[in-house]
Parts: structure tokens; sequence; C-alpha cells
């Protein structure tokens, strides 16, 4: 069921209204009368009669017409009979306050079973519990109690009661911005955080979503949704939760996993969302994306009048990869026309003096420069805004005209411009100006820079980005006969290891190069086989009992005769009995010894918010030291397999270095396409590990290769399916 | 001189001064009479008679006393003459305004020359050009203009009057703090930022040091005074010029060099400065390290009333390198006793609700969790401020009663508390209080957090580093007379460059093991050179002119018989005449062949700003791309060179990977120190460049060294000496 009848709500039960003023249950009908919600509200409490002149209901059952939503202000253990009694009304969903369910351990989690039980029976859907409620500002439907929430085009969605305050605070202290929904996802119980985002989506008045996450419960399903929102809405998130302490915090606050953080954030930055680390910049990205256009080319020009700020959004914006581009010519000749001597008229521009016995002059650069074609947006840092209250009042007006000047040109031009201002916290009417045709204005340089970073991020992911993946596997469709025999046989044995011969199979079915490796019984067997490879050989123990052959000295590189091999072969078997006497020994695997590359390993694994992830990097003594690895979420693009391998620090080695010949970057490509293509067509497999594989100049070779099965029970699809 | 009477002027005269108001001739007048300057202003203008009621003088030398300081407030082509005629009337000190000297160019550059000639002359100090001025606030002597700077304990010393203006509202409208001095110093012509921060050091109202800085003309002086400084007053510095942009906008507007970033950071923190990257830092740390006592123990503990705030606070500590440790059992129990059943006694502690109808139990918690011997310090987050606004105007008493409480526990204990108030904006009294007793309090969380991590941070530098390196050189001292002959030799013959035998030879001087390479002129004495030497051996070309071996074919490796080693000889003599004709051939060096271990690269060069440096890394082709070195300005102590092992991240190779021994890091120091040795003993040395070394799991080989050495003409020091 879609989330309209609880959204927008036409009429909303108060389970535990009340006269207290403190009480949740007053709050709640207090601020749906004062801000004038448009629909019925009916208060629940069978000891009261009635409440700030509304009549007072026994029970929601014994409300005369059918309601939507059922605000429950009572405690937990109060709210399965609540539900009971909302299902005989029909009530379509509940927003349930109270803590003490997921969040507290397993008691609380069994009672939050327990209304989740309530609630489907009852076909309610549910925001919560442990929610600071949600309001509709269209409806002026709010549930939160909390007043004066600006009214505006964000949508905010957040894991967290004091962040929501946060941002709302911020909203009417900084900003001319508001907000359309707001909604407390609370322990995410039922409805989850990609059907809020849908919603989100559809709505005709939300221009950006805004959202604080601790931990999510459907991660894949989140992603595929964000995928399909980011083409039209930006996503502005803080995933927190990254340092072992915050997790832990975070785990006790929402009862939600935190999960792989590397992960998390490769993850949402590939669905196109903007992903803040610090939490000051979270609502100027919000205000910025849901006001300006984004920029095009990732250029972008700054325009100063002091040195010390242009110097260090200079270093900022390059740190945030925005490009600084050299001004045309012509752009220069005619900045130099309207500033004085001194000027540095190349980018960043310094009026130097310029404008301060006219600071309309602001607005007269920022137009030459926003015609310059290398400019994708502009950067005001600086006094701007401060000129009649530091030099004299007669300027301020100067000051206005530019701000309109300059408020226009961003509707015109289609390019933005965000303002940095030392006198924000002034207030100077000139600031509001900007605000109100939609340029955000900071009085911090770091987040003024970061606005600007958040524009060309977004305009980067829509021009190259989009159309590349929506996370949705397609189960088992490229699935081979003889790959599923060979895993219903492994777990027919009751074996949740494939044997190395069995996993190199698997991926030659696959397509991918797997060195001509030949099990061997017998000794003579083993160096008849190797007689017929090129060079040297390796043998290797093949025993579904053991699982690291190095272990068990099972694995003898480099032998070159038959003499060699067939000692080698008995060493091994001896090895291998030594090891584990009981373990079932299918015999040796004879395997050509690889030439010369370089060496990588690649990996999948399900983690706990996105189900199978995979991973790659360099391998070796330095890359495992360094930890030089990169990971996405299956299944991924051609394009996808290309950016892992090219964003690894150390890639620059497969190019060839000092003189060498490139190695094989496309067969690689190839291996990742067919690992992601595996793990789609086998959900029985739960890891895989390929390590190493060797790159050649031509090719490459899969040296080990490892698979690890789910237990029979879990083999059904654990990733959500479109 | 001093700075003394500059800076303190008794008496200052105004060049330039003004009747018309938008002049600074005019304002600079205004303010110090408005604010009470303590001394005797004499505006000087040969138009007029009188200015503001003053007698105007038509030139400094017609005052009939001796004045401490001119500020010059004329155009920079009169301040040569203006000089020479303050020198008449003994003035000790010059602040100069105009732009238009070396930050524009070649021109700009001659005419600050002839003001320093001027100056030096006259025996006066200047401060500038192209400055803001200064501000002396004990005696209210402010040469800047800008009404009401804040008084308190803080030094601000900038290079961008823009930065200042900046730090100085932050001051006035964050927090209770002011400013001792402020200095522009301009483009550092004559008095230097090690000058200044000297006399702060000395100032007794000055608790910090707050800096903004683009370039540095002599950061080595600046290190050696800084290490002594910040022994017992922080300084907290932003540099900026990082990116290649903020480097250009940084030569445009002070014509300081900005130098190797790496460097400089590395640089600054060994001398216990407290580097800031992100603006909004700046002034709260300054406030924070003024206030409050720095943290002994790099553990703090967080109180919250919401899990959101707690969460993000413990991953940006974490990220900040602090620790949040378990709080000790006695401490949750005695916290457990006051808050409610739903609360988190775990670190972060959160009140879940305990405070909402109480916020003094906030002091109550604060007073249990300080008491507890594993925390250092205290980070309170949320709402605290805001109860009296959001719940019930009654509690704001109780925040009152709570700030009083926590900021005295902060004397009483002498651990320090942050407060993060996300009411800050509506400046409750109770935080202005907390402020009152030096609790800073910002609305921003990263702030609140980044003032808890400088305090960690100081804490650290104070107990574990100061008291290892003071950055200066004696220059020669080590040296022994067999170098020096060496390095006379080399320069004698117009060498830059010493042959790999002499820089090997220098480096067995100083104690370092190098392989007993011979030097052979015949293809039979390479062959029985070898044949003295265990294992095989490497044959390399020795020739002033080929600076590039391995360019010119003049290396052969891993020679194991005297036939290969003569036909090898006869080889690489055949290369070297191919790739230079009329090269001076010495012979063919005889290396025996170095066993494996781990290859690593040491060199040293000039930086710009601080002198000679080291560099130190692990060598090969992986660590070429990801370019794991750190830098150290020399001389360095054994603890740095350690340090500087063990902060490259693929420095756990060292102790050995996958089972094996340990290499041999003592013998790594020991080259280090003995390179840092090297560099000090012959200041002729300009570059030395080790690559590679191998370190063996006992002792360590230099394969190649080259030393290049300065030009004559700059063999003498060249960084400053103490």
């Amino acid at each position: 069921m879609g989330l309209e009848h609880v959204l927008n709500a036409g009429s909303v039960a108060v389970v535990g209204a009340s006269k207290v003023p403190t009480k949740r249950g007053y709050q709640t009908i207090r601020t749906l009368l004062d801000e004038g919600y448009e629909g019925i509200i009916y208060p629940v409490n069978p000891k009261e009669k009635s409440i700030m002149g509304l009549h007072c209901f026994p029970s929601v059952s014994e409300i005369p017409e059918d309601v939507d939503v059922a605000l429950i202000a009572t405690p937990a253990r109060t709210v399965p009979a609540v539900l009971e009694d909302c299902g005989k009304r029909g009530v379509k969903g509940a927003v349930i306050l109270a803590t003490g369910f997921g969040e507290t351990g397993a008691e609380g989690k069994a009672l939050e079973n327990k209304v989740l039980e309530k609630a489907w029976q009852n076909q309610i859907r549910l925001i919560g519990p442990n929610t600071s409620g949600m309001i509709n500002l269209k409806a002026n439907l709010n549930l939160v109690g909390l007043k004066d929430t600006p009214k505006g085009n964000i949508a905010l969605l957040t894991q967290s009661g004091n962040m929501a305050l946060t941002l709302i605070t911020e909203a009417k202290l900084q900003s001319r911005k508001g907000f359309t929904y707001y909604v407390g996802v609370g322990n995410e119980a039922d409805i989850r955080f990609h059907e809020y985002l849908e919603f989100f989506q559809q709505d005709p008045d939300t221009r950006a979503i805004l959202m604080y996450v601790e931990g999510m419960r459907e991660g894949r399903k989140f992603l595929q949704q964000a995928y399909k929102t980011t083409e039209t809405k930006p996503i502005i998130l803080l995933k927190s939760g990254r340092s072992s302490t915050g997790k832990q915090s975070a785990g006790s606050h929402t009862g939600a996993l935190a999960g792989m953080s590397r992960v998390a954030k490769g993850a949402f930055e590939r669905a196109g969302i903007i992903v803040i680390e610090n939490s000051d910049e979270l609502f100027p990205a919000a205000e910025t994306l849901s006001s300006l256009p984004p920029i095009k080319n990732s250029k972008i020009a700054i325009l100063a009048d002091g040195g010390g700020h242009a110097t260090i959004a200079a270093d900022t914006l390059t740190d945030l990869g925005v490009d600084i581009p050299e001004l045309e010519e012509k752009t220069k000749r005619k900045l130099r026309a309207i500033l004085p001597g001194g000027a540095a008229v190349r980018n960043p521009v310094d009026v130097a003096g310029g404008t301060d016995d006219n600071p309309a002059i602001f607005a007269d650069c920022a137009n030459i420069i926003l015609s310059d074609p290398r400019v994708g947006g502009l950067l005001v840092v600086g006094l701007f805004g401060g000129y009649g209250i530091r030099f004299a009042a007669s300027l301020a007006m100067m000051e206005e005209d530019a701000a309109h000047q300059m408020g226009k040109m961003v509707k015109s031009r289609n390019k933005p411009i965000v303002v940095h201002s030392l006198y924000n916290s002034e207030k100077p009417h000139s600031l509001d100006l900007l605000r109100y045709y939609g340029v955000p204005v900071y009085g911090s340089l770091d987040v003024a820079c970061k606005c600007m970073g958040v524009l060309a991020q977004y305009g980067r992911y829509l021009k190259s980005y989009h159309a590349v993946s929506n996370f949705v596997f397609n189960w088992g469709a490229k699935a081979k006969p003889e790959g599923r025999k060979l895993i219903d046989n492994a777990l027919g044995e009751g074996r949740l290891v494939l044997l190395e011969s069995e996993a190199k199979q698997l991926f030659k079915l696959h397509g991918a190069p797997v060195t001509g490796d030949v099990l061997a019984k017998t000794a003579d067997a083993a160096a008849d086989a190797a007689g017929q490879m090129q060079g040297n050989v390796a043998l290797k123990i093949s025993s579904p009992d053991i699982l690291h052959k190095s272990d068990a000295n099972g694995v003898i590189l480099n032998l070159s005769n038959k003499k060699q091999i067939k000692k080698a072969f008995t060493e091994i078997m001896r090895n291998a009995k030594a090891y584990r006497a009981d373990a079932r020994i299918e015999g040796v695997l004879v395997c050509p010894m690889v030439e010369k590359g370089v060496e990588v390993i690649i990996g999948t694994k399900i983690d706990d918010q996105f189900g199978p992830v995979i991973m790659y990097g360099l391998g070796g003594v330095l890359v495992e030291i360094i930890k030089d690895v990169t990971f996405r979420v299956l299944p991924i693009t051609r394009r996808t397999a290309q950016k892992m391998i090219e964003e690894t620090k150390s890639s620059p080695i497969l190019n060839g270095v000092r003189g060498e010949a490139p190695y094989d970057k496309k067969a690689l490509v190839n291996l990742l396409m067919a690992c992601s293509e595996i793990i789609e067509a086998y959900p029985q497999i739960h890891e895989l590990d390929l390590n190493p594989v060797i790159v050649h100049h031509q090719g490459l070779s899969i040296v080990d290769a490892r698979i690890l099965l789910k237990p029979e029970k879990e083999s059904q699809p654990a990733g959500p399916t479109a």
C-alpha cells in the first residue's frame, strides 16, 4: 500500500490525548489547531469528555467515521491493543512515538514484532516506533508538535529527532528555505527509507530530499529507489556510525546495523546521492541543491574583495574536486575595464578596493564572469553585504541593487551563484534579497565552498553517471546448467565450499580464463599431466576437507621434471594425511606455473545493509598493508568495473611502469564482470575469493579460486529483487 | 632591536593625516581619540594647521619630541622620503599601509628594497608594507581604524586584512574573548613572523597566538621561535596556498613563496603548532586553547540528550584521534542512579529524556563523568541552553545553575568542558555564563568536536614531544677533515656532483655502512677485486660526467666469474664512450651484490621556506606510485627518525610480514641520523639521494648514493643559524 493516506492523511486520531500542556497528547492537538490542519482531529482518551473544545472519544473504534492516521502517544506496552482497536476503524497508518522497542534489546524487539504483527493483520502501515513523528507542511498536518517549522520545497527524512530539530532550526535561522514533509523514521520497523523516498519522488512540491541516517534495514532497495530519484531530484545524506563508538551509539539509538561504511559511501554515491560528512554542511547542501541548477562543467570562478578569502577558497574548492579555470582573454579585458589597476583579473578575481565606494560593481563583475563559457558557476567571497555596515550606510542600497541583479542573473544565465559574507550574522537586507532569489549565503567560507562543491558533484553525476546500473539482480538468469550441477552436487555432499577445481570450472563456464589444471589421482598421472603442459608446474592437494592448502603443506611450486613431480605428489599426500587423517582426498591438482605479471585480488561478500558486494585491489605484501582496495554493490557494469580498477591508488602499475608494456586491463574488466555474473547466476554463493589473480601483458591467470556456499535454507535469494 | 617601542609605542605620528572621514589618515586619529590611546598623537600634513583639535605638523622631523612610531598613510612612492624624514626624529618603527610593493612584481620589489634600505639607514623597524596596520589593545593604540575590537588574551598575527576582520568579527559575535594585539604582517619586508612571535611570548597578557599565513620569508627562524613559544603558549595557525591556484593567489597577494605544503604542515606540527585546515575552526581553536587546560590523556567523554548528536560526535572525534573510553563501573553506577532507565550510561552518555524537566542534571552528570580518572575532558552536545526556550521558561534558571556549576568544575577539576548547543544562536543566558567561565560554546557540532581535538592534540604535544629538537644547525661542527677534503676537491675540479665512490666514502666517514666497493681501472683489476668479495658483484661506470649511470648503460649486475666480469668491464667502457665521447672516466666501480631485503629511499633538499629537509620512504615500484613518503625539517633527533619510519603507511613491512623476521630498523635510524649529521657538517651539500637502500634483517646496504653540491658562492650556510 502506498503512503498517500498516511503522509497526506485527511483525519487524525490522537491516542493519548491530554489536557496537560507538557504532554505530547496535548501539544499535538494544540499545534494542529493553531496551524490550521485541514483535516479532522479526533482526540482519544477514555478519561476525558472533551479536549480544547473537541469531542473526545474513549477509543479509536468508537469514532463514528473511518480515520486515516492514528498518532499513538501511549506507552510501548499498550501499542498492540491500540492497533487492534485502530483496525476496527479502518486506520491506514499509525505514528508510534513510544521508545522501549527494538532499540533496547531482545525484550523490546519481541514487543516490536508483536506490534508489527498487529499492524499487518489490520493493514496498518507504521511510522516508528521510537520516532519524533511526522509533519506534512502542505496540509498543516503537524504530528510532532514542533511549531514554526518553515514551509518550502525540501523533504526531510531522519533517524534522529535532534538532527531534525538541528536542520529545521538552521533552515529558520540561516535561510529562507523550508520543508514539504518531515518524517522521523525511528526504528524503521515497517515503512522503510525507500518507501518514503518513492513518495517524495512523486510529490510535485518536493525539490530535494535531505536525510540523516544511522543504519538501514534494506539498503539495496533504498539504492534501487535512490538511483531512480536522483535522476530528477537530488538526495543529500549524512550517514553517521563510521567509527566503532559511533556504530555502538547508533545501535543503541535505533537498533539498526551501521554496516561497512566504505561500502555504504561508495554505494550511495553510485546511486547519485550527495554524501555529506561534515554535519555543518548538511542543510546548506540541501538548500543549494533545492534552489540552484547543478554546475555542468565542474568549473567555477571566485570573485573576492581580499586576498585571504580568495586563497582559502581556492584551496578548499581544489580539495573538493572543483576546477578554477583561467578566464578567457575577453573576460579579463572586460574586467580590467571596470576594476582598478591593482585588481587581479585572472581567476580568482580580486577587486582590490574597486568596490569600496561602489559595491554595485560586484554585479557587473558577476555578469562578465558568468558570460565566460569556461565558467559554470560563481562563488563570491568576502565583505559583500557589509559595505553599508562597514563603510557608509549609503552603500547598502548599491549592495541591494547588486543583489537584485545577481539574483536575476542566476535565472537568466542558468548558472549558480553562492555568496560568502563576513557580515552574514548582521543580517543586512542585501543578503536576504539574494536568498529570495535562491542564492545561498553563508558566513562560513568552508560551507560556501561546499555548496559550490555539491553543485559540481551533482552536475558531474547527471552528466556522466546515470543510466549505468540499477542495483537490481536478475537472480539465476544467466546460470549455466553445468554450474548449477556443480553447486547442487557440493551442497548434496553437505559441503559449503567448492573444490578449487570446481570453482575454476565455474569461472571457465562463465568465460573467464583459467589455467588448464588437471586433477591427478596418482603420481604417474600427475607426471603425465605435467608432460602435456608448457613450462613448470605446481601441485596442490584437492580435498573438500582442506580449505587452506598451504597450512596443510599441500602446495609445491615450480616443478620442472617427472622425478620432482612424482616425489612432490607423494609428499603432498603424506602431508595431507598428517594434517588431517580422515580428510577425503580427491587427488592432486596439477597446474601450469603462471608467468609473471601484476598480482591482484577480487572478492565478494554479503553486506548486512546492501547484500552482495564486490571488492577489488592490487595484491601482494605491500597492498595487503596499505589496503588499497575498492568496493561496489553488485551487480556492476563494465563501466563500473573500469572505474574500480582506475580508482585504486596503485592502478598506474597496470599501465606499466619503468618502461614496461601495459598490463591487460580489459581482461581484468572481463573477470570482474564474470564475478558479477556468477553471483547473480547462483544465489547459493556466499563468498567468492580470487587470490591471487596474475594480470599479464596479454590475458590473466586465476591462480587460486575459493567459493563458499550458503547453508541450504538460506540458498534462496537473500537480497531483495526488483 | 626588539619590538617593544614599536608595538607598545608611547607616541604616534600619523603621516597623511586628513580631515576627510573616508581616509585612513582621518579614521586612525579618530579611533585613537575615541578609544583613549594613552600616548601622544602627532598628525602630520603640510597642508593642515590642525586636525580634530590636534596641532598638525608639516613633517615628522618638525615634531618637537622624539616619536616612537609613524603610521604612514601616503602612497607607495612617497615612503622612502617619509622614512628619511622619520629618521631625523628618532622614529623607531613605521607602519606602511600602501600597496604597490613586492606583491606587484619587479618594479614594486625595487621600491620595497629602497624602502628597506632607508629603514636600515635610519634604524627604523617596519610593519608591512601592504598591511592593514596593527592594534595594541592594552594601550588603546589602534592603527587600523577598526572600532570595537574586543580586548582579551589572544595575539592575532595575519597576512590578510580580511582574515583579521573575519577573526575579530567571530570573536565579537561567537565568544566573550578578545585580543591583546593585532598585527597585519603585510609583505613581511622587515619584521618577520618569528620576531612578532618572540614578542608575544614575552607579553604577560597573551595566552595564545592566532595566525593566518600565506607564505613565510624565514620559515626556519619561525620554527625555532615557535618551538620555544609552544612550550608555554599555544600557537594556532592556518596556512593557505595548498592548491596550485591557492599558491598563485597567495603569491599575488603578499609576494611570498607558499612552499611545499606537506613539508610545512609537518614542520609546524613538530614545533608544537596547532595547524588548522578548516577556516571555521581557526578562531574556536584559539578561543579554546586560550581558556582551557589541555587534555592530558587524549580521552574524553560525550554527554548527550539525543542519539544523533552523540553518534556524529563519536565519529568526528575518532577521526580527530581522540579516544572515547569506556567509563569505570563506579561512574556508570552513579550515572544510573540519577538518570532514567532508558539512558545510556556508557560513553557516549545519553540522558534519554532525564534532563527534560530538570536540565540541572547536566551538571550532576558532568561532575560524575569528570571524576572518572579515565576521562580527560567532557563534550556536552545537544539542546543545553535551549530547555528554557523549547520546553518551559522555568527551566532556564536550572540551566543557568548547571552552567555555573560546570564553569566552576573546569577550574576545580582542571579538566576542560566544551559545549555544543543547538540553541546557540538564540543566545540564552546560560550559554553566556558558560563562556564567562571560559567554556567555549558552539552551534556547530563539528567545531565543538574540533575544540576538543585541539585540546587533546596540544596535550599530547606537551606530554611527549617537547625538548626534542630546536631546528638549529651547528654548521660544520661534526665535519671530518677527510670529508671536507672530498668536497673541496670536487668543487676545485669544478664539479657540483660527488662520484658514487666519494659519496659512499663520505657516509663511511660518518659511520654509515657502505658496501666495500673497489674502483678498478682495468678489466683485470676488476676481476681481482671481485675475487676478494663474497658472492656475485655488480660493475658500475665511475665518471664525473655521467650522472645517471643506467641511462648510459653503465651498470651490469649479478656477475659471478672472472670471465663475465672482464667482459662486462669492456662493455661498460664501450657504452660510456658511446654515451658521451668526452666523458672523463675514472674507471669502473666493483660492488658486491647486495642480499635481498626491503628497499627504502632517503633524500634531502633545500625547501624555500625552511632550508634543509629530509625525505624518507619505502622504495620500489609500488611506493613510487603511492608516494608513501614523509618529510622533516633537518636536523632531526633519533626519536624523529623513528617516528618517520613508523608513520609511513607501508612501515609494517619492516616488521616482517607473512612470518618473516623483522628488518633492522635500528640501522635505518642510524642512517637517517648520519644523513642529518652530513647535511649539518657540510653546508656545501645541496641535495643528497640514497636510492635504493636495502634494509636487511641485520644491517643495511646503501646501493647507490648521489650528492649534489651548491655552486661555490652559495656554499656558506644558506639557512639562518641560531
